[in-house]
């Protein structure tokens, strides 16, 4: 397929314009490069974008992250590289005012999303094109998916179904249709190995009030075939995440829909007491792995590059035998590269590690039983730059800040983001992500509903939930940091407490380098967090390392 | 008018309803006793609340902040009293399963609230009563009506309409119609004596894109006059303070109507050099009343009362020359009458001041260059009690937490909200009310659009806006503590920032009750905070205060 292909469809339609999007049906998710549409038509490798295709001129459009990027692979005469903010309806509103015909994709784009085109850009005409389908997806074949034992997920599938269909009685529905696959795995206690780094097996569910399940994975014109029997029925679905195809399929069949948030995200964000066990068992053999690298890093750093050490922790990370492969692609970006936004070393990027910077490496492992999500930002050699010690305590400051938060049940994500942003504010500093995120078990390593950021997610915190803590700074051309552990929330149990709360008990158990501390901007109650932290390390991990390591880790635990 | 009439016009239309609001025309605003609808029809006093009269039997709903209150006082035999948290469209919805008709006065309702009603509630019927006016407002007559010269307003009120033509310019409107009286009192320079506490004038304005002015104050069917002319032009307006009348008149003239932000409310509370300036003069004043006042009562509080103290307090504001009246009715709440939200101390109530306990005292003052709102709470006698001790040092934490944080401009207020409320749930505490409020300049004590809470609001904090800062701690029947300041927002000025910032500059110079700190609990940079603060004060204050308090002033200003 080329942009001539599409410009042919448009005349033959008398279409003014096509959008092309980088999802396909499964909204949101990870797309294997032979599925990427806009890699096929102008060669951009990114992860997010659109590309609106006119008769004469086409429209790249790609955020912040990827301007440079774009502009390096894309040479198509025909497109313009765009970077901005703004939604692809947002941008039709700035520069678009000419009534047009706009086609799209039925199947890569949300019912949200067509909805919001249709409510404010009232002077366009949308056509759901359903000739053409630019829904690229490798198949799933019965040999990429297996199932999660119950040993690890804890609660049989039955039982998470009939939770489903109590909640479907509750709201008078008759089926409800799932389209996120990591909601669709953690029902059906299945995974699959298609996507390198996630094991989310990528599927729809249409269950019903009598607990049948259809799960379509491949061939979608079976959805159509099932839908065909709920005429008059109820049906309930995430407008957000589910295609705009599945929409028009149950309009045709003259089905009720309603939008509803998928009670499943908020069910599986809070794990049960395997899960919470798992998640511990996980967190150990991946602190064994990374302490035994850090402790490799520090006497074999000369002559490493990003890729190297990176290749180096996979291995340390693989001799746990449940470890079954990254949970991303390791972020390990020394000195300026640290500071790109989503760096990921590649060979024509890839730095040697020299002396008096620090590197940032942030990687993760998939285990059967629970998925890590570890940042530590490294001394490479002597550092005795101020600026990136005080940044670095000052980080650090941000990240105990809210690890010490204690908070109201149903709290939100953006109050946690809030008290960590707010110390590095002190010192005119900010970052640009969010402070954090759920994780998933042995699934998506960013999984919601809630999150630590500054957006308006009120989806609320409760015990037993699982979130990354992150804050970072960045300095262009210069360094990054960021510190990054994972906790679960907790009830304080304090008797002397006149209101009940929760708090965040720490998972990863991998010393935070003290070497860029610098002490005298840390309060009492700051060390007193980094020292028991400390000494949680190593109470739950010196007993299961190698004795070569265990000076250098009582070192490294020891209090500041 | 009585419940039975009412009933009567329900009978002869067939209606099944009518919904009866505390509010008048001027949503949100004050409404005086003899407007009070609720008072009128079921002797309820309470400020918020609404009746909603079936033809055999009648529901007072009102919040919990009411409940005792509405019990007490209403006894009509047709009368449920009814304690809930949802609005009247919440209630109806959980309630009211048969199909009906319901009636209301569409002068007292906004247009958002009336939507949202026949969005949710489709199985009812709305109607607008066009017939009987329940819309009770006492007439404001020339006499009451008085400029707010240029002196203390800092721009003429021809300027601030340009702002508001250049923005219809902008957004391709014709007109903007204002809704609320506190924008038509600033955008107009004028105030009225009308209301008691608050010196807005109650009135609506229409104002064109010539610059045109139409102010509407007592005869709202001149409203329908001027309309007439506006056919098939575009008007804008806030449907959420917006009466529905004016919808429908709009819509009956085929006038396009626009849902739009009063953006008055966003330059109102970002205040002029004048403004700012006045709100430090009137500061001074205030400080000098209110510590002229600590110090009558350390050595006078045996033999007074909530009210007489008051009362005393009033007559040192009142030697002030631009002093104009209370901006709210004082709360002078004793011991456990300071846990009970809302106390204003009645003849009923009063209670006489004993040894051994805290006073709270929440008070403020408008003067003709600016309005004020300070928050005390006062040991009288000898307080031991390290509870007592604790909490106020907790709260005192809180307070400092929020005026010390840094923050970048557009922060919205939920914010600080957060950063104050955590250092309470470190103590397993909390308070059921927002962190802080923006405030008008001699116009209402509480102003939009901002707000430091909780809830959802977005609007941004900016340089030169003024804020409350209250947060506070409540035992029922045993004590309530609240430590509040006013502050302006000012940009930082940190040549070492990365990003620009802003902070908080107190003005309220007022002590704070060291008797009532426990030390120990606090950081040294908390203790720092305060001994700045109360050399802040002593600097700004000293010379000002007669020579017999200065030995006591210095004494309650001198560092921890």
């Amino acid at each position: 397929m080329t942009i001539e292909d599409i410009i042919r469809i448009l005349r033959k339609n008398h279409w003014d314009m096509y959008i092309i999007t980088h999802n396909n049906a499964f909204i949101g998710q990870d797309v294997l490069p032979q599925e990427n549409k806009l890699l096929e038509l102008c060669n951009f490798s990114g992860s997010a974008g659109n590309l609106i295709i006119t008769q004469n001129k086409s429209y790249l459009l790609v955020d912040g992250r990827y301007t440079l990027q774009a502009q390096k692979e894309v040479s198509h005469p025909l497109v313009e590289v765009i970077c901005t903010t703004d939604s692809v309806g947002g941008w039709l509103q700035k520069n678009i005012s000419t009534p047009s015909k706009i086609a799209y994709n039925g199947w890569c784009h949300s019912i949200a999303e067509v909805e919001f085109w249709n409510r404010t850009l009232k002077q366009h005409q949308f056509i759901e094109d359903e000739k053409n389908d630019f829904n690229q997806i490798v198949p799933t074949s019965d040999n990429n998916v297996f199932e999660h034992g119950i040993e690890f997920a804890g609660i049989s599938s039955e039982e998470k179904i009939s939770y489903l269909t109590s909640f479907m009685h509750t709201d008078n529905l008759d089926a409800f249709f799932i389209s996120e696959p990591d909601a669709v795995s953690w029902l059906l206690n299945l995974r699959s190995d298609i996507l390198p780094n996630t094991p989310i097996l990528r599927a729809f569910a249409l269950i019903n009030k009598n607990a049948e399940v259809k799960l379509f994975t491949n061939d979608f014109s079976k959805i159509d075939d099932e839908l065909s029997a709920y005429k008059n029925k109820t049906i309930g679905l995430a407008f957000n995440h589910t295609p705009k195809s599945i929409y028009s399929i149950m309009k045709k069949h003259k089905i009720w829909v309603q939008n509803h948030l998928n009670p499943i995200q908020q069910w599986k964000s809070v794990k049960n007491p395997i899960e919470l066990d798992g998640f511990k068992d996980c967190h150990r053999q991946d602190a064994i792995a990374v302490c035994r690298f850090l402790y490799w890093l520090e006497t074999n750093w000369h002559n490493q590059t990003e890729l190297s050490i990176s290749q180096k922790l996979y291995e340390f990370r693989s001799q746990s035998p449940l470890f079954k492969g990254n949970s991303f692609d390791t972020i390990s970006a020394f000195a300026g590269n640290g500071a790109i936004v989503h760096y990921h070393p590649t060979p024509a990027t890839d730095s040697p590690l020299t002396t008096d910077n620090i590197l940032l490496l942030d990687s993760g492992g998939q285990y059967l039983n629970g998925t890590t999500d570890i940042t530590r930002t490294i001394a490479i050699g002597n550092i005795n730059d101020s600026e990136i010690i005080n940044s670095f305590t000052q980080v650090l400051k941000a990240h105990i800040a809210a690890a010490n938060t204690i908070f109201p049940a149903n709290t939100s994500g953006n109050t946690i983001d809030t008290i960590s942003r707010s110390q590095l504010w002190q010192f005119g500093k900010d970052y640009q992500h969010g402070t954090g995120h759920g994780v998933g078990y042995y699934l998506n390593v960013h999984e919601g509903p809630f999150s630590l950021s500054h957006n308006r997610n009120t989806a609320p915190l409760e015990a037993n939930q699982i979130t990354s803590i992150e804050p970072g700074y960045y300095v262009e051309n210069n360094y990054g940091i960021r510190i990054e552990n994972l906790y679960y929330i907790a009830p304080m149990n304090n008797p002397d407490f006149p209101l009940p709360m929760l708090c965040f008990v720490p998972l990863t158990i991998v010393p935070i380098d003290k070497r860029l501390i610098n002490k005298y901007l840390l309060t009492k109650q700051e060390i007193c967090w980094l020292n028991q932290y400390h000494q949680l390390v190593f109470e739950q991990l010196n007993q299961h390392l190698p004795s070569e390591i265990q000076s250098w880790f009582a070192e490294a635990c020891s209090p500041l």
